[in-house]
C-alpha cells in the first residue's frame, strides 16, 4: 500500500533546493547547456556511478567526495562534452569547478558535486565553464521553473526534459523527492545510469541514505538499456537536506519503507523516461518475466530481452516475431524449458498470447500488429518456475537511432 | 610457417564431396533455398552448436547424431524457416528429412545431418520440402560449380555467397578443406556460428577432428558479431572423408598442426566474410587487440569493441570517436588502466595513432576520417600489460541493418 501524491516539478520540488541554468557556449549554440542545484542547508548525499573501468573525471571526482563528505550541497552540470578521457588535465578542470562553485556560492570545493556528460575525448573550455558558474549562482530559484530548465539544459541527444517529483508524510510533516535526469545513448547502466539528481527535504542518515540508493538502482536505472554501451560518466546523485523537519530516519522502520518506495517510484519514472526518449525511439519497450526461480534470473532474462537489437528492430517494426524475444531470453545464460514458457505482447490497446507448449499460438497477426503500434508496448513472459519477477525499459531500434550516431560529433 | 594454397570452391573442392540444390518455394519464391552436401563415402563427423538455451530441432537432430554415430555422409539445409519454437512437430520434421534424404540416398538416415536458416516458429512445409530433396539427390555433383549454387542456395539476408578452399600436403598427399556458410543477421556466436559447412579429405580420428574444430571455432566464428544476438541454430559440421589418402592422423603430430593451420585458414576466412556482409553492412569492422595479460582478456575486450553499437554505429559514420571505442572495452568487464592503454585505426589507406597517456593525441580528424572510409577498417588497442593477442569481426551499423530487421518478415 503506497501512500503518495505525484506532484509537478522536479529537482526544485523539495524544500530549500534551488536550480540554475545557462547558455554558455561549451559545444552547443543557442541554448542552455549548463545547470547547477544548490541546496539552502547542507544535505546528506548518496551516489552511485558507473562501473566502467573507463571513469570520467567528474566521476572519480564525486565517487570521492561523496564517499568522504557527509554533505554536499552544489552540483555543477555541463552537456556537450563528458570530460573523459581527459587524464590530468580533466581532473584539474573538475576541481577548478568545484572550487570556483564553491567560492561563489560560499561553501567549500568538497561540498560542490561535478557532473559532466557529451563527447568523450574533448577538453572543457574552463573559461566558458567558469563563466556559467559565474552567471549562475546568483540566479539561483526554488521554483518549479527553474528545476525544469535546469533538467533542459541537461540534455544532449535528449528530445524531452525529464523530471519527477512525488508528496508523502511521515511524522506527520509533509515530504518531497524529486529529481531530473538525462539519457538518452550510450544507455545500458551497470552500476547506475547517464546523469540523474534526486532531491529531498527528508531527514535521513547517510547510512540509510546511501543504501536505499544503491538498492534501488539494481531495480531502475540499471533496468534501462537503449543500446548496450555502459557509459563512463553513469552517475545517480541523491541529496537529502532534513528541510521537512520530520525526525531523522536511522533505522529501517516504516518510515524508511515510505521513503524507499516513494525513492522508487522517482527512479522508476525517470527511468522508464530515459528508455522511452533512447535515441531515435518510436516507443517505449518494456519486458517484464514473471514466475521466475530466482529474482537475478528475471533480470537477467528481461535485460536480455530489451537489449536486443532485433528484437528492438522488431518493436519498430510491429512485427510480433517472437522468435527473437524467446532467442533472446535464450541466449541470457539463464536456463529455463522453452517448452514451458508462455509469451505475450501487451500495450494499451490489448493484449495477446503468441507461444505457448513450445509453439506459436494462433494468434492473429494484426491484433498483435495493433498492439504493438502503441507508443509503449510490452513483453511479458511467464517462466513457469517460481514466484519472481523483474521489469526492464528499453526502446526500438530505428533509423534515427543510427543517423544519430553516425553523425554525432558532426 | 604456413604451407597452404588458397584455392577456388568451397564445400564440393575436397574428393569426393558432392553438392546440389533447388528452388522448393519453402518460403522465397523465384531463388533456390535448399542445398544438400553428400560425400561418396562414409565421413567422420565432428560439429559445434549454439549454446542458446532454445537451440533449434535441427541443432538437436544433429548434435545427438554426432555425438553418437562416428560418420556422416549427408548435410540437408534449407533457407527460409528456421525450425526453431516448433516443438515436437518441428523435431519430427527433422527426421522425416533425413529419413527421405537417407532413403534416397540408399544411407542411413542416422547418416544425414539436417540444418535449416530462417523465420523462428513457422513449421516447414514439409511436402516441398520432401520435394526438394527427390530433385536434389539424382543430381549431386562434384563440380566446383555445384558447390557454388549451394553456398547461394543457403542464403537469406546475406548478400553474398560465402565459399573458402585451402590445399596442403600430408605424407606426400594433397589435402583440401573447403567450406560455406551464410549469415548475416542473429548473429553474435556463443559456441559456433550460424550455418558453416566444412569439408575435408583428410583421414583423420574422430576425436581429433572435433577437437580441432571445437578449439578452432572460438578464435574464429565465436570473434564475430553482427548485432550481439546468438541465435538458435548457430551450426558448424565438419566432415572428413579420408579420401587424400593419406595416413590417418591419430595424435597431434606435424600432420595434425597443418591440418590445424588449414582448418584455422578457412574457418577465419568465412568468419570474416560473415562479418562483412552483416545485414545492412558497409564496412569490414575488426577489433585487434594486442599486448593483453591474457588470451581471454584480450578475446573479451576486442569482441566487446565490435559488438558496441555506438563504435559500429561511429565506423558508419568514418568517425573517429574513439571515446566510444574506449567505453567499449571499459565495460567490457576486464580490468586494465585507461592512462596506460594505446589506440589506432588502421585500413589500406593507412594507420593513425589517436589515444596515448589517457588522452587524445595531436591527430588529423581528416585523415582518420580517410582511413575510416575504406570497406575494411580495424581499430588497434595495445594494451601494454603483457604478450596475449586476439582479433574479433564486426561491421558498421546502418540504416539498412534496421531496415532489414523491422521488415524481415513482411
Amino acid at each position: 500500500m503506497v501512500c503518495m501524491d505525484i506532484i509537478t516539478g522536479g529537482v526544485t520540488a523539495a524544500k530549500g533546493f534551488q536550480a540554475a541554468s545557462t547558455a554558455a557556449g561549451i559545444k552547443y549554440q543557442g541554448r542552455a547547456d549548463m545547470a547547477m542545484v544548490f541546496s539552502e542547508v547542507p544535505a546528506v548525499s548518496a551516489g552511485t556511478f558507473t562501473r566502467n573501468v573507463v571513469k570520467a573525471a567528474p566521476v572519480k571526482w564525486d565517487r570521492e567526495v561523496v564517499e568522504t563528505e557527509r554533505c554536499a550541497q552544489a552540483v555543477v552540470i555541463n552537456a556537450g562534452i563528458a570530460n573523459a578521457g581527459t587524464g590530468a588535465e580533466g581532473m584539474a578542470y573538475c576541481k577548478r569547478t568545484a572550487e570556483t562553485g564553491g567560492s561563489l556560492l560560499d561553501i567549500s570545493a568538497r561540498q560542490v558535486l561535478v557532473a559532466s556528460t557529451g563527447v568523450i575525448g574533448m577538453q572543457l573550455p574552463m573559461e566558458k565553464l567558469e563563466a556559467g558558474i559565474r552567471e549562475m549562482a546568483p540566479n539561483l530559484s526554488g521554483s518549479l521553473e527553474s528545476g525544469h530548465q535546469a533538467s533542459c539544459a541537461i540534455m544532449t541527444t535528449d528530445t524531452k526534459p525529464k523530471e519527477v517529483a512525488v508528496i508523502f508524510e511521515v511524522d506527520g510533516k509533509m515530504v518531497t523527492v524529486g529529481g531530473m535526469c538525462k539519457g538518452s545513448g550510450m544507455i545500458h547502466p551497470n552500476m547506475c545510469t547517464m546523469l540523474s539528481f534526486v532531491t529531498t527535504d527528508i531527514a535521513i542518515s547517510k547510512e540509510l541514505l546511501q543504501e536505499a540508493l544503491r538498492e534501488d538502482v539494481e531495480d531502475t536505472y540499471n533496468m534501462v538499456s537503449v543500446d548496450g554501451d555502459t557509459s563512463t560518466n553513469d552517475t545517480v546523485l541523491l541529496l537529502a537536506n532534513g528541510m521537512a523537519g520530520n525526525t531523522e530516519i536511522r533505522e529501517k522502520d516504516g518510515n524508511y519503507r515510505k521513503f524507499q518506495e516513494a525513492l522508487h517510484y522517482v527512479n522508476a519514472a525517470l527511468a522508464r523516461k530515459i528508455a522511452a526518449d533512447g535515441e531515435g525511439a518510436t516507443a517505449l519497450f518494456e519486458a517484464k518475466v514473471i514466475h521466475a526461480d530466482t529474482k537475478e534470473h528475471a533480470k537477467v532474462l528481461a535485460k536480455s530481452v530489451v537489449s536486443s537489437s532485433l528484437s528492438k528492430a522488431a518493436i519498430y517494426g510491429h512485427d510480433s516475431n517472437w522468435g527473437r524475444f524467446l532467442c533472446a531470453m535464450g541466449y541470457s545464460g539463464v536456463e529455463f524449458d522453452p517448452e514451458a514458457v508462455e509469451l505475450f505482447f501487451q500495450s494499451k490497446a490489448g493484449r495477446i498470447q503468441i507461444y505457448k507448449d513450445g509453439v506459436s499460438t494462433d494468434y492473429s497477426e494484426e491484433e498483435a500488429a495493433r498492439i504493438l503500434s502503441e507508443d509503449e508496448v510490452t513483453f511479458l513472459a511467464d517462466m513457469k518456475m517460481g514466484d519472481e519477477k523483474a521489469v526492464a525499459w528499453g526502446c526500438d531500434l530505428t533509423y534515427d537511432y543510427v543517423k544519430i550516431n553516425a553523425d554525432y560529433r558532426s
